[in-house]
């Protein structure tokens, strides 16, 4: 087995500027242990607590800067999708389609997703069980695609928080497709801070090295050069400057893991 | 102020007899106490557990319906809406668009309802808090719109479960907006029969009671005449025959709670 | 069925000239609708979220005033018991021994409490559901005790906070016995103010109203003269002075309940 | 930092020649990495779901026990207490005192227990955050005992279910007393079985794992010959045999994360 990919990027895209010091910053990161990584990068954040917040770069200008961040660093990317619709636009410009928690029960946007063909990362929804993603990844599978992950990111627990059931991991993977952790999304506070989502950052690194123990095929981690002032999930993201540490010391957990005699 | 209004239907849209015959029935229900109706049922289920269950008749066929139920009976009609772009299409058809729980956070469906100026009636998704749906309807009412409704449903509990929470009602009453109960979708089991979800119709008329001494302005009860075998929802729908005295029961502690002495 | 009976004092037994007075004031409270009470207060508060905070007047001192309390107002009077030990000494003194919640599987305590002969009111764990009240019921029952009381007080739900299910009160109906809904500790938030809980005072008639109109045989509310400055359970407990007008609006709701007709 | 201690044995005492068996194979399985381990065993379950189980063979015959486990083995050796009074009298036959999860909060209890001297493992209650376990152990310190252990063994979520958050092992230790992680009853599933308890021991080295490589001091794994015809807690222990190679691996990942460059 493989070692995990990680998908990471900024939570939402800024300018194409930015999306090149960022990718750049996280190949460094990557590269001394060698670790693959998906660009990861919203171009509309669709589904914010406020209506006053800000929304993003808009679908076009998006796929445009995340189409020269795949041929200039030579990584795939992944954006998410909301929309039906948004599927095979994106598609021509990402390698990976990502389906947010709230919206993994939309029929018609994993179909529209699993259509393209692209890999589709599904995100598994706050209020659903590790063992309702076999119906989830069924509807995506229908079409026949047959490049799925699913995507741990934290259940709801009372209100305004959630917790990690790391017996989530295997029962997903029971399923056979790859399982992600997604460990920035893991720590938000939804709703935590009024007209924005809370998070924990100092949390992220404590429940990666867990899933990564546990056993995952891949990591999403969301990162920033400044985390306090990004235009969103400031609150759970990890300074880039922390980065290439962090994965090194979670790669040697997974070495550790996977190695023969470990499972 | 006013006794409740109903919301109610058969979760489905089975057929223009099958509307006509649920439309009679729940006219004939309301009739000994005067109850208010607003004829409700879903051309499409669009986040249904599994991908191999029914949909639905689809937007076209669907809407005809409504608008046919709407216009012999006199009654409004209510559907729910998936994607911004069917709003304006069911706006012509029905007089309240209804936001689902899993949409609630979805801010392009959220003002593109809205800026139909039809009634708005937003489920408050099973990961908010009462209080996070200021913001939810913050969002409909940044188009302008003035008739928006919140509605409790339910919230996520462990796994394959919810509970409700009925210091709720009066935290969403908070926001100025008539709130709404549906007491048939608080006893779904989400997930809980496998393939598709499970409920607990007993225990409707127990958590309808309770929301009507609270304080509500409007309820939602799904109902069928043979629950068990309905194409969606069925183990939480009342049966028609029972509705006349559960109407009339919850009219009495209405009738109560809004007397002026009381609250 | 007969009207709802109320159990109800201070949390805690602060000396007999305050018991005197609380047990007055009730009684007053009472007097209008001809509610029965029984009067409720701790001589320890042996749980408390810190050890600096005050625990009472003690097991000696306080079963004397109680006993008091009983031959001056005749009416019954209740307090909660910690250990199998002490359930003998307080039944001298007292005409219902409560269970704490922390130690509703507490076998011995249960059985040392159903021994005395005395009505036990065992409240519901946090940690429990509805239907798990049925094994403790069976561990007093197991004594031969037929005046067995089951008491919601609310259930975890997520941390520093609680939920209340109204299911619950005929589910836990179902076992015979009858239920007891108390108002006060249910919008207690544990822990929730660091040293000691919190609470939501403004939500406690709320959920009452929910109770009665669901259906029990009692309820239970704490009340204070100034509750702000109260030893324990401040934050949750309702001013004396409302009272009288909540437990006439409470019976009007119960009356109804409990109608022939109504269901 | 030390490798992790391992506290291991059977739920319940069963007669000195299975403690014996038990104590021996443990040591065996323990001796290849020269773990340490504490031997654990229950002389009286006072808290079992129904009154019809067993209880154990009472405080005299299993603490004549422990004791002699403790000379033959060399071991040391941990019992749980219920009440106060059995604090002292079990502090004269065992090194570790441990307080039941139901009982996290009884004044009483933790400090009888503190003031014995001897160490004191308080498992944390299923309705406590783990912020929360600061006032718990300074109920015990108050006593002037500074040989404190913090045990994380799940949180309720939602009914006969409970979750295992991460977050909570660095939220403890925060305190400065050691954690442990008891990955047996982490996975029950409390009245999961209606008289008793169920379990899910497929995932107690899936946790186990996760816990140690967030960072723990001790775990806490419960084991027997023959899981499933065990007195008590069956369904979520380890079979004897499986403990070797679980304790090997979990070493592994724990000499990892003490490593000087990690964490």
């Amino acid at each position: 087995t493989e070692p995990f990919f990680l998908i990471s990027g900024p939570c939402q895209l800024e300018s194409l500027d930015h999306a090149r010091m960022m990718a750049g910053r996280i190949a460094e990161a990557c590269a001394p242990t060698g670790t693959r990584f998906v660009f990861k990068a919203s171009y509309d954040k669709a589904n914010r607590s406020s209506i006053k917040t800000e929304r993003g770069l808009g679908i076009e200008e998006g796929l445009g800067i995340l189409s020269k961040i795949r041929s200039e660093f030579g990584c795939p990317v992944l954006t998410d999708v909301h929309l039906p619709d948004h599927c095979a636009v994106a598609a021509e410009a990402v390698d990976v389609l990502q389906i947010p928690a709230f919206l993994s029960r939309q029929t018609d946007l994993l179909v529209a997703a699993g259509e393209t063909g692209r890999a589709i990362n599904v995100k598994k929804g706050q209020f659903l069980a590790p063992w309702d993603m076999e119906n989830v990844a069924a509807k995506v599978a229908s079409t026949g695609n047959r490049t799925i992950l699913l995507c741990e990111r934290g259940t709801s627990f009372g209100y305004n928080a959630q917790v990690s059931d790391f017996r989530g991991l295997p029962v997903m993977a029971q399923t056979g497709w790859p399982v992600v952790f997604d460990a920035t999304h893991s720590v938000q506070q939804p709703g935590g801070q009024g007209l924005t989502s809370g998070g924990q950052r100092e949390f992220a690194p404590v429940l990666a090295r867990a899933a990564v123990a546990v056993g995952v095929s891949g990591l999403f981690i969301e990162t920033h050069e400044d985390p306090d002032n990004a235009p969103s999930d400031g609150p759970n993201m990890i300074p880039i400057e922390q980065m290439e540490a962090l994965i090194g010391e979670l790669r040697a957990f997974d070495d550790l893991r996977k190695r023969p005699d470990i499972g």
